[in-house]
């Protein structure tokens, strides 16, 4: 795996606004400046359909603890409600506790501590060797 | 969650062969006699822009055992592979020691035991609440 981004501006501008959306994102701003961002897409699950996945939340550090990103995570979950999806998912690495409590404060449940879901990746040259 | 699956065939035509596509699929068949399915989209990562998720495979009980699960699997990562995309994701539960063991043999890594990734959902009257 990579140890930073590998995308750049023009590859996130075609791939969020361009004329197939492989994501989609709000953004926080302040009086035009950027300062925290939610970018989400569609997933699909072969029981209910459509739903929405949280790929990532970011809110500047001197612009946290103002709620921001609680206000973009629901603004990605109105979307969910809007479209009725029956369920929101992502990931949360497990030594994030203070994040944990916060989720389940809100009603999430943890697929991974109650039902045993492991997240498995294929990457890198082992995806290209199984491609073969 | 639901005890199973709620979606209708017209909803999987519309959703998979309609004008936005949310899902993709392959097939296996046997003269005619749909005996399994690869069922994915894409997804996406803010460090590395399109990936590709593998939602489901499914194999008929009388077809197991003859690799169809695998090349259905193979077919998927050709996809991921052709679009130049660096991963391929999945979820699998613990339980499952076999499959686990199949995809480490393949080089997958689990990011739940190597990383703790823990999959978090929001659904149901907890999404709607939160949403409001």
């Amino acid at each position: 795996m990579p140890n930073g981004p590998t995308l750049t501006a023009d590859i996130l501008r075609k791939d969020g606004f361009g004329e197939e959306k492989m994501f989609r994102c709000f953004v926080a701003d302040d009086n035009g400046r950027l300062v925290g961002y939610a970018l989400y897409f569609f997933n699909y699950s072969s029981w209910e359909g459509v739903n929405v996945y949280l790929e990532d939340i970011y809110v500047s550090p001197e612009y946290r603890h103002q709620e921001i990103g609680t206000r973009l995570w629901k603004s990605v979950a109105k979307v969910a409600a809007k479209k009725n999806c029956k369920r929101m998912d992502w990931v949360c690495l497990g030594w994030n506790t203070s994040a944990i409590e916060f989720y389940k404060s809100k009603g999430s449940i943890n697929l991974t501590a109650d039902e045993e879901w492991n997240v498995f990746r294929l990457c890198g040259n082992a995806l290209k060797e199984f491609a073969k």
